[in-house]
C-alpha cells in the first residue's frame, strides 16, 4: 500500500533510491496510437537535472531515459510504457557519515519509524532524485494532451521575498525559457538571482512560489466530489518534495472576499461560446473544468540542506552538529517547474481518460 | 469512474442528490471490533445542520443518520457500515426558475457539458449536502483514531478581513464551541459575528479561512511519494465545496523563509524520545507524520449564491438578471468546520491503516 | 479492505447482513444519460427471490428495491446509484441456538476467527441474501449493456446426476422461463425436479451447474494480461455464495485436446466480416472478446444446510448434533440463474467501458 | 485501464512485450525488513524457462533477472521492487510473415480489433513470455508467505487424457522435481512423456491440467463477498496464458453430490485446535481461510502455435495456409507449474497482508 502509483485510468507508478542501481517508472492506461516524440522527453529531463547553471546542483547526472515498452513503430501500444534512469554518479560514501544522523527537516527520521530499514544513501526513496520519472510521464502526458489542444507550463513566479509580475493572457514558454531561473519577469528574476547567490556564498537556502497555467481545456475534466480537478491538482502538487501549499484561481485571497466581487459572470464570447467575464474560479467550477484557463499557485519551503552549521541529534540521541558537504541546490523552484507541469499534465491526462467514460 | 469514493483501505463511498430521496454513504474497511457510540455521530451531524443560529441557513433538516449495516450488538463488524439522511425539507419547486439558468460560479454549466443530463434541483449532487454524509463517517473515524490516541480539531480562524489569534498549544474543543463561528478568539468572533451580519443585510457573503490540528499522532502515517500524508490532507480539504487553498505547517509563508530560519532542529523530550524545538514542518517530513502536532489551513471563497442582483446568461444564451430568493448562507465556514474534521479524520484513519502493512 | 466492491469503471459495493436493517448497493461509474426501466429490475428481482415455488425456501420477503440515487426523470444522472432492500422476514431468533455452533461447510468457523466479533444472525454478511444487491444493480448493467446489443442469460444445465441437452444458438429466455427450473431442456428438466424433491423430503440438498451466454458482444473487450475477459469473469462467479468451478468456451475439456483438434479456424461471414468456424475459444482470445458468443460453466456445491443430522462442535470445542430447522433451499440453482447473469452483466459492462479509453 | 497490475496490497504490474528491449515489473506493497534470498528467484526462472529439456521450445533466453529497486543491504526497504528481464534472443523477423496473418486461437485478431496499432513480434504484450515478470515477483511473495509458514507447490496432473495418481498429504518438491514433467506420479509421467515426444513428431500439441496446493495456511485469509479467495485464485489462475478452466476443493465434482455427501464435518485436532474430518471444502469456507490445506485445478489448452497446416484468414480477408516454423512447446504445462506456484503466491500473500488490517 506504499503510495507509489499515482492516477486512475492513467497510472504512473515509480520506483528507485536515489543511490540504488536506477530510478523509473511503469506508465499504465496510456492509449494506443499516439506518437511519441522522445526528444520533447530529453528536453522536459534537461530542465529538471542538475548542474544545468551556477544556481543548481553540480550533480552531474546525464539522465538518459531508456523505455523498455510500449512504444512500437513510434506510437504508443496501449500496453504499460516502462523506463528506466540509472544511477550514475552516486558517491554513496559522502552518505556514510550521515547514516545514523536524522537531518534537520528531512525524511530520516520520520522513514525509520515507519519502515526500520531503510537505504540512508542520499534520502533513498525520499530523494528528490524519483521526481525524475515523474518528469519523463509527464513529457508523454503532455504528448497525450497536445492531441487534445491542451498545453501546460509552469514558471518561478516567487523567490524568498521576491515576487514576479506576470500576464497570464500572453505569457509564454519562450519567456518562461529566457532566463535560467524560469521566470518570464526579468528585473525579477535578476533579483532573485542575485539573491540566490547570496545565500549560496552565505550557505543557507531559500523557498519560492511556483505559477502553473493550463490552456485549451476542454469544460468537462474533473469529477464533482472527492475527485475534483483541484483536488488532483493539489494532490499532485503537493506530493512534490518540499511543496507546503496550493491554492487555484483567486486563491487564499478568495477568504478576505465578498461574493459580489468574487463571482464570475457568465457570459458568450465572439463564436456564441460560453465564457466567464473574469476567472477568479481558475477555469474549475464544482470540480470541474469551465474552459477558461486553469492556473495555481504552489509554494515551495527552502530546502532543507544548508552548508552553516545546525544542532541536531543522532539515532542514538546524541546532539550532533551537522555541516552539509554534499552537493545541493540553495533554491529548488528552477528545477521544480518541469515537475510541476509534470504532475498537472499527468492529472490532466487522467481526467481527459476519466471523461471519457461520463455518459454514454 | 466517477470519484464518490475517498480513501485507499477505509473507504468512503458517498451517494444522492440535494433533492433526491436521500444522501448517504457506505464506510468500507472499518476495522472489526470497534465501539460505536452513535450520540458522536449526532453531535457532529448538528454542527453541520443548517438552520443552527443566524448566522446560517434557515433550511431546517432534521439530518438524521440511519445506520442499514456493519455494527452488531454496539460494535463494528468488519463489513461496510451503510447510513443514509433522507430529504425532508426540499422545496425543489424553488428552483425550477433556475432549470436552465448559469449561477455564477456555481456547477450548472460545467456538469452539463459533462454529463449532458443533469439534476437542476439546488445543486443537485453538486450541492454541498452531500457533505453531511461526509461528516457521519468523519465521526466513525474519530472513534477509530481515538483509540490510537489521535485528536482532530478545525476552528475558524479568518471570515473577510478579520483574522483570529489563536494558540495551538492550548487551543481545546470547548473554546472553539463557545461560540456559533466556531472560533476561539472571542475577540476577533464578536468582529467577525458583526460582519457576517452586515453582509446577510446586504445580501452578500463572505468567505474564510479554517485551521485543522490533529494532536496525538503517531509517527510513521503517510507513504513517501505521491500518497504522502499532506497530499492526502490537500486532497481531502480541496474536495470540500468552495475551497481555494490548502497549506500546512509553515504553509505559503515558507516561501519567503531561508533554510536556517525554516529548518526544525531535532531534540530529545523529557521521555528520551526523538521530538522537534519547532514544528514549522507542521508534523510531516518527508510525506511521514514525525509525531508533532499537525496542522494546516483551508480556504474558503465566498458563497457564491447571493440575494444581490448579478448578471448571467441562460443554456440559451440569453442575458439574465439573477437575485437569488433560497435560504442560504453568508458564510459558510462555521458550518464547514466539522466537514474539515471529518475529512482530516477519515485521512488520518486510512493511513492509520495502511501504516500496519508497512513493515512485516 | 474488505473486498465489497467489485469492478473498476462500473463499481459496485455492496453492504448489509441477513438480519440487520437492510441490503442494499451503491453504483458508481454508470454513464449518464442511460433510460433506466425499473420493470426490469423487479423482473430479475422476482427471478432470485425466496419461494417462488415449492423448490425453493418458503422465505416470504417481498425484496422491493428502493432507490435512492443517481436517476432522474427516468434517466441516469451519471451520479452513484444508490439502492436499498429492507429485511422484513427476519426471524432471528431462529438462529439464537445456532450464535456458537460451527456449521459444517458454512463460514461461522472461518468468519470468527478472522473478525473475531461476528452478526451470528442467518450468516450476517456471508448470506446469499448479499446476491439481491447484485441483481438489482445487474439488472441496470444490462441496460447498459442492451444499448450496446449485447444480451446475457444463464440457465441450469445440470442438477445432481442430471444434464440438460441445451442448443447454445437458439436457446432463449423464454425456453428458460418455461419451467421453474430455468432448464430449456424440458425431459431434463423433469427428472431434476423430481430428483429435488426427493432430496427436500429427505431433508438433503444437490449441487447443480449453470451455464452462461452473451451474445452480441463486440471485438475488443477484455484486457490482454491480469484483467482478461475470462479472469473477470471467473472471478465473478467464484464471488457466488457455493460455487465451486468455472470453465469458459471448452473448458476442462479443453486439457484432453490436440492443438489441431481445438484451434478455431478464422474464415469470413456473409457480410465479410471476421469469423471463426468453431468456438472453442468461447468468445474470448487472448483475454479479449473475438465477437463469437461467449459461453461459460458455473459449478455450484450441495446447500450446506441440511435437515438430516450432522456431526459437528461449538465454539468450546464441544461435540453437537445438528438439525437445521430453518427453511432452505433444497437445490440453489435455479434462483441463482439470475445471480449468475447479474455477475456476467456487471463484468461485461465494466469491460465495455473500460475499452473505451483503451485507445485515442 | 489497461489491467496490468494484480493484487490490492501486495500489487505487481508487469510491463513489456515479447520481442521489444525488455520485460520486467514493478513490485509495490512488499513489506519492509523481509530478507530476499535471490537463488529462490534464480531457482523458478530456469523452471519457468524455455529449452529446459527436450519437452520444450529452444528458444534459449537467459531470463536473467536484474533487480533495480527496492531492496538494501539483503532486505525489502517497504519500497517499490523494480526488476526487469533482457529480451535477448529476439528473432523477430521470423514473425515479419505473420504480420498480417491471423493465427487461429492466438490474439492477433482481437488485440488489432482493440487497439489498432499492435506489436505483431511473436505475440508482443500477449505472449507468454510476460510470464516471466510474474514469476520473478512469485518467488519473492512465497519469501514473504515462507515467514508465515505458507507453503505453495503445485504439478502437472494431468496430459492430453493421462492423469497422475497424486496423494495431496504427501507429496513434496523434491518428488514434482523428479522428472522433466512435474508430474510426481512417475508411472503417469512415463506415459505423459511418450505422448507429448509422438504429439512434437507429428507437428501438433496437446493441453493439460496442473493441481495447485498451499499448506500451513492460517484461518482468515481472504475477504468474505466480492474477493473470496477463491475467487482470487480463480482470476489470478485464469489470467495465466491458455488456461480454460478453474476449480477448487471438490470442484465440478460438487455439483453432482449431496449436501450430506459433501459437508466437511468440524472436529478438533490433537492439540485442541479446529479442524475439519473430510476437507471437500479445499481449505476455504465463505471465502475464507479454515487452516486446512488449499488446492486447485487448473485447466490448460493445447498449445495453440502447431507445425501441422491450418486454414485461416489475413488481414484483408484473404485465405491462407498457415504452418509455423518458429520454436514452440508441443505442451506448456510443465513450464506453467511455477507460473501457477507464482500467481498463486501472490494471491495469498496480497490477502495475508489485507488480513492485517481486518481488525484492530
Amino acid at each position: 500500500m506504499g503510495g507509489n502509483t499515482f492516477g486512475r485510468l492513467l497510472r504512473l507508478t515509480t520506483y528507485g533510491e536515489s543511490h540504488g542501481p536506477a530510478i523509473g517508472g511503469v506508465l499504465e492506461g496510456f492509449p494506443a496510437g499516439v506518437e511519441i516524440d522522445f526528444s520533447l522527453v530529453d528536453r522536459d529531463m534537461a530542465r529538471r537535472r542538475p548542474g544545468q547553471s551556477s544556481l543548481t546542483t553540480p550533480r552531474s547526472e546525464e539522465d538518459r531515459v531508456e523505455f523498455l515498452s510500449g512504444i512500437f513503430e513510434g506510437r504508443s501500444l496501449g500496453t504499460p510504457i516502462a523506463f528506466l534512469i540509472r544511477n550514475k554518479d552516486s558517491r554513496s560514501k559522502d552518505y556514510d557519515a550521515l547514516k545514523d544522523v536524522y537531518r534537520p527537516s528531512h525524511a530520516d527520521f520520520t522513514w525509520e519509524q515507519k519502515y526500520g530499514h531503510r537505504d540512508y544513501r542520499g534520502g533513498g526513496r525520499s530523494s528528490a532524485r524519483e521526481t525524475a520519472a515523474r518528469v519523463a510521464a509527464g513529457a508523454l502526458a503532455k504528448m497525450l494532451l497536445a492531441k487534445a489542444g491542451v498545453e501546460v507550463m509552469a514558471w518561478v513566479s516567487a523567490v524568498g521575498p521576491f515576487e514576479a509580475q506576470v500576464n497570464q493572457d500572453t505569457v509564454n514558454p519562450e519567456q518562461i525559457a529566457s532566463n535560467p531561473l524560469r521566470c518570464p519577469d526579468p528585473a525579477a528574476a535578476g533579483r532573485m538571482i542575485e539573491y540566490i547567490e547570496q545565500l549560496k556564498e552565505a550557505g543557507d537556502s531559500t523557498g519560492g512560489v511556483i505559477t502553473g497555467l493550463i490552456r485549451g481545456v476542454p469544460a468537462g475534466l474533473g469529477e464533482p466530489v472527492f475527485d475534483k480537478l483541484q483536488a488532483g491538482l493539489g494532490k499532485a502538487m503537493l506530493s512534490i518534495n518540499a511543496v507546503k501549499g496550493f491554492d487555484y484561481g483567486s486563491g487564499f485571497s478568495a477568504a478576505a472576499m465578498k461574493g459580489s466581487e468574487h463571482n464570475d459572470a457568465f457570459s458568450t464570447g465572439p463564436n456564441g461560446e460560453v465564457i466567464t467575464l473574469t476567472n477568479r474560479s481558475g477555469g474549475i467550477q464544482g470540480g470541474i473544468s469551465n474552459g477558461q484557463p486553469i492556473y495555481f499557485r504552489v509554494a515551495f519551503k527552502p530546502v532543507a540542506t544548508i552548508a552553516k552549521a545546525q544542532q541536531t541529534i543522532n539515532k542514538q540521541g546524541e546532539a550532533v552538529t551537522l555541516e552539509a558537504k554534499g552537493r545541493h541546490d540553495p533554491c529548488v523552484v528552477p528545477r521544480a517547474v518541469p515537475i510541476v507541469e509534470a504532475m498537472a499534465a499527468l492529472t490532466l491526462a487522467d481526467h481527459f481518460l476519466r471523461n471519457k467514460v461520463a455518459s454514454l
